[in-house]
């Protein structure tokens, strides 16, 4: 028998061999036929498949209400689509099929070309399997006959994928619904039917493994829900994101742009997006001199040798631009290497060499001019390598690192908080980047706090206190914090036991007392400590991660950092990393999305725009514009021949909060006809009334141009873990 | 007979054979007695050579106070120290010994090792050389008869510069003056006696034709004038720059660093240099703002293609940083030259592959899968070495070309300008590099204006005005400008003929009507377009090359830039590159020196410091400071428990422009004892009073701590170009 015990803590026993459904049929037809999944000791599985027979089963049911039980769902999906695309077109070969957190997509290697025409059909055939509502069947074979077996279907793909990705495997599982069988880990759908509503999406080209050197595949999107009701309020929210598309309306209000002559994922700040964001970073730097930080500008490049210190290189290589090399020693080695070759490299020259070379910063401890010649050249080579080698900089906390290091430090003088809107630079995929949202050069709102273990709290609570601020700035009032904490059973992690102890529970307090909602996310923390993540709700429902604070016992020690403590003695510090916004790239994207463009009055690149009525009040209008300006607005005249009308429809389409109409009556009365974008006429009032109106709505920051949210939360596309 | 005209106009005839001397004698014996040297047709000469027998001769005569005179003495000085070094120790070898704007130096390759001890020794030779006057005398040699001639004297660097260096001369001049005779252009002094007043100054090492591959040498520097007063000016200068400098005053008052870690000529702003950073550039854009400029954000790399277009590469690709490699591009060409080696390259794969790379923006232009293979071998590496370059900006233009290019424009959005403080790197040899005055990363204060041929003039009053004014507010009201115009009888320059006409007349009369003092230098524009360059002088007297403002008729042609004009077509704008400061570390180091680290006020990174009498008085004195945070300053309170004048004198080294002291008396009458860094004790008031009192001081910039200057203008060390 087997001992089971479910989520409100009831225990009953079953017969060896029950599996989760059998535990559900014993409580009711109806919960039965409910399931999608279950979660056994943890673990999602297969509805059907056996429990397991040693200790207590723990067993949750998963139904459609389940955020688990959706994956599922979607991965059987993915399993019916590929299932109508073989029946429909010849000769596919199956790649990966997994899951994303709004979907899920297969990739296939087929002659035919699939196009957006082609869907109707692929879904109709999709909706005859779901309504024959075959089971889906787990089995297991020895990883010859797997192989065998995929060869038989004419599965190159899964062949490949068994004898190079899945070598340790000494067994592999597939799914078999119907005629079509798959390599897959699961866990699936009981049967088809237990899809309510799906639709398909996109396609695009991609590769085999994500390596362009590989075969090109086609990869087809699409989307699966458990009601109608929901598929539909998804593809709304799809649409108003593509109505909001940062890259669409970045270009129509040149807000920013990308050049080929520059560089992809390298954005060029045109005037009104620049404006936006200096505007953001003037805001957080007067925030930031209030709360004791103190500003710094550092180089957007350093040797080498630092990252290989800090252990950012080479372990982050990949995703780096290469390193240069400088000039000096390398102009010195090649002259020193082809010398040493010729044999025309005198004692004198070698040992001025040396002395020319230790001056240049190169470290001389393996050359000796006793050694053999092939030994020096062997070392030369290696400096060749070494030294002088420059990176464009990853992140800024190495050069920050420098200045703190930079002046004797006592105890008296920390918390250090070092800010500065840093430039770092990540060499993604092409084909991940995605205009402002995903790029190669971002900047930072970036600060390193050093300060003493004690201090922690109170730096996290700070810290806190001004991203919850910053984000209410632009109307961001809806997020939640995902706290990453240690995994107890793992010794991964860099620092004292004490100091962890001491970091997590101060953490925990902070948000506590802060009363933010914030989820503990166990063994989720890095190596070198805890981290809070800020996930961003914006205002049509998708959740964005943005700032970020992170606990650092790492950097601390592997650049030795100091402080003086008040028993004289020598302390280390520990880092905090944090940025409220992630990044001005990334953040400025979003806002446009949330915004659709429209930003509000303090953000606004033009905030008024001054319409004569005629060209008769041009002059009236000029000097409207000059108070303004004066009074700090960024105001502009619409000058040209156009009727009133037109003018008003043109500053409506550019999304000017504000405008002036400007008449006869105006002109005579010196007044304006205050104009706003959402609400229309305003009536007429002197020009210092206006901006006296104007002036409050900025300083208080107001946010009036945002859509309600009827949607739910989709993140963006992650791939879930379901494949192999 | 020869026909000479003096500069007044008159013409005298002599017989031919007759020398400048012969002139001068021919006035009176009192100016030939102070003859130095002459200027023959345009060219300084000695003063007793020969003058030419064809045409009029233009003569000047030239005396102690003539410039030209001071650098032909000093050039003379290098002379009699080389002499007096080779009759004191044995073997030396000579190599270069030039002036420079503020003395001279001498390198030489001999064993014994020069320092400072040494100086009185040879300052005594030296002055028993002058004391002789000898004469210095001028022969030619043919260059085989020279080489010959120098290896006699066993001077084996002279031999080896005649044979490769100076390849091209079929004859070389020599100077002998008495024992010493040296390798040299001239022209020189009639004899020794001229040098009035000298002194050595340092010793230094160097390398054979300043390469550090070469021999390294000792270079002596020395200074000489023409009479002792001017010698102990100099020398005060001197003195008084040595307390100045930037790199001490740097790291004693916080201000910056550089770390070798993060790599040489890469300042590092520590929070204090950072926040006079920042107030400097915050001042300058809303200076801008007022002026129509646009803000615009670039990232520090771009491609390599970019600056080819330009131009910037490969033509300056010494002082760049060199090129990195993207990823992309550089993982396909390696699996797909790999294949085709391997003929394991499928016509698919192959079509697949020029699919991807034309996708990732490789001109395929020369590929073609029908060609052999070796030809599609060579252009894959040509790719491989073109494709997806990325380089470390050497400057902003060609990115805001970008920006101008990214929407069309019309003459009516003319002028753009495009301002952005942009950090650009260039690769300066790193014995080149000083402090915060020549590095390897700047930031420029940099914009473009775009606009049309007719708006130049308008632009360029425009810029002068900004330059004068952001100047004027750190109390630089000392400087002149340097007009580059064309040499007309060049045709090596870029744009029209009537848009370079109409330009430098824009130029001329701007400057003009400004008032301001200028100078035209025919010849030195640049083969784009003509420019003006701001000589500044500092406190003591020396003269930086700071803003500098350039038109641009090449990048708008090798970009295609376009507006359309009031005729509907398309026009090429004129391109204007300005920077008022140059860079923000030259400006900032230069500002260092020029305030010897004491800031005014409104730079000051700490205007105020709070000094409580005793323990008892903090409370009353963290309410003050308060009250002045709140009020905008930058104020700290000195919390120590030490005695007040123990504080006070704290304060004053660390240049606090302003001191409150707190104790008992100002406790209960809620008031503080103001006093200032330069006047001392200004008597009690309320906060408020003193703070209404600063605020005016920073609110009018004004500039207090700066010494008055008694020095002459002393530049940088320029080459002079009197060598070979």
């Amino acid at each position: 028998m087997i001992e089971v015990q479910l989520p409100d803590g009831s225990k009953k026993e079953y017969p060896a061999g029950s599996s989760a459904y059998d535990v559900a049929a014993s409580i009711g037809d109806r919960l039965a036929g409910a399931c999608i999944a279950a979660e056994v000791n943890g673990t999602i599985v297969d509805l059907n498949r056996a429990l397991p027979e040693e200790g207590t089963v723990n067993l949750r049911l998963l139904t459609d209400r389940d955020a688990e039980a959706l994956a599922v769902m979607r991965h059987s999906a993915a399993h019916v689509m590929a299932r109508a695309v073989m029946r429909l077109y010849p000769g596919v070969s199956l790649a990966f099929g997994p899951t994303l957190s709004n979907g899920f997509y297969y990739d296939f290697d087929l002659e035919h070309k699939i196009s957006e025409d082609d869907f109707p059909r692929i879904e109709e055939e999709m909706k005859a399997i779901i309504k024959e509502a075959e089971p889906f069947e787990q089995f297991s074979l020895p990883r010859d006959e797997a192989v065998e077996f995929c060869d038989g279907l004419q599965q190159a793909l899964k062949v490949e994928h068994i004898q190079t990705g899945l070598a340790e495997h000494p067994e592999l599982g597939f799914y078999r619904q119907g005629e079509f069988v798959d390599l897959c880990r699961g866990p699936h759908i009981p049967h088809a039917g237990k899809i309510k509503a799906f639709k398909l999406m996109s396609v695009a080209g991609s590769y085999w493994k994500g390596d362009a050197g590989n075969k090109q595949l086609q990869r087809l999107y699409g989307t699966a829900w458990f009601n109608k009701k929901e598929l539909k309020a998804y593809l709304a929210q799809m649409e108003e994101a593509k109505r909001r598309d940062h890259r669409v309306l970045g270009k129509k209000l040149g807000l920013f742009t990308i050049s080929n002559a520059v560089g992809q994922g390298l954005c060029l700040w045109m005037p009104k997006g620049a404006t936006i964001r200096a505007l953001l970073e003037d805001f957080i730097k007067a925030e930031l001199v209030k709360l004791g930080y103190e500003p710094v500008y550092s180089p957007h490049i350093g040797r080498v040798e630092m990252y290989e210190t800090s252990g950012h290189f080479p372990y982050y290589r990949e995703s780096q631009f290469p390193p240069m090399f400088g000039h000096d020693a390398g102009q010195l080695v090649d002259v020193w290497t082809e010398r040493l070759k010729n044999e025309s490299l005198t004692a004198e020259d070698e040992a001025q060499f040396i002395e020319t070379a230790r001056r240049l910063g190169c470290d001389l401890d393996d050359y000796d001019p006793k050694y053999p010649v092939d030994d020096r050249l062997g070392t030369l080579q290696d400096w060749q390598h070494q030294q002088e080698r420059y990176l464009l900089k990853p992140m800024n906390c190495p050069h920050h690192v420098q200045i703190y290091k930079a002046q004797p430090r006592s105890y008296r003088d920390l918390p250090v908080r070092l800010a500065e809107f840093g430039t770092v630079y990540r060499h993604e995929q092409s084909g991940e980047l995605n205009g402002m949202l995903r790029v190669r050069g971002l900047t930072q709102d970036d600060a390193h706090q050093f300060c003493t273990p004690e201090q922690v709290e109170e730096e996290f609570r700070n810290t806190l206190d001004l991203v919850k601020y910053v984000l209410g700035s632009v109307g961001l009032e809806n997020y939640r914090v995902q706290l990453s904490l240690r995994d107890p059973n793992s010794d991964k992690y860099v620092g004292s036991e004490e100091n962890w102890q001491r970091a997590e529970a101060s953490l925990r307090k902070v948000l506590q007392e802060a009363g933010l909602p914030f989820s503990e996310q166990e063994g989720e923390a890095a190596f070198y400590g805890p981290k809070a993540d800020f996930m961003v709700r914006d205002c049509i429902g998708r959740e964005w991660q943005l700032g970020t604070v992170q606990l650092d016992y790492n950097l601390p020690e592997r650049f030795e950092l100091e402080y003086i403590g008040a028993d004289n003695r020598p302390h280390r510090p520990v880092m905090i990393h944090r940025a409220p916004f992630g990044s001005m790239e990334r953040f400025v994207g979003m806002l446009i999305e949330h915004f659709a463009g429209a930003f509000p009055l303090w953000l606004a690149p033009e905030q008024i725009r001054v319409l004569p009525i005629s060209d008769r009040f041009l002059d009236y209008a000029r000097e409207v514009e000059k108070k303004f300006t004066a009074a700090g607005f960024r105001i502009k005249t619409d000058t040209r021949s156009e009727k009133i009308g037109h003018k008003i429809r043109d500053a409506q389409l550019d999304l000017i909060p504000y405008m002036l109409v400007v008449g006869e009556k105006e002109a005579e009365n010196n007044t304006v006809a205050l104009r706003c974008r959402i609400d229309g006429d305003l009536g007429s009032m002197t020009p210092e009334e206006a901006a006296a109106r104007l002036g409050e709505e900025v300083a208080e920051r107001r946010i009036r141009q945002v859509a309600e949210s009827t949607f739910d939360a989709f993140d963006g596309e992650d791939e879930a873990a379901n494949e192999y």
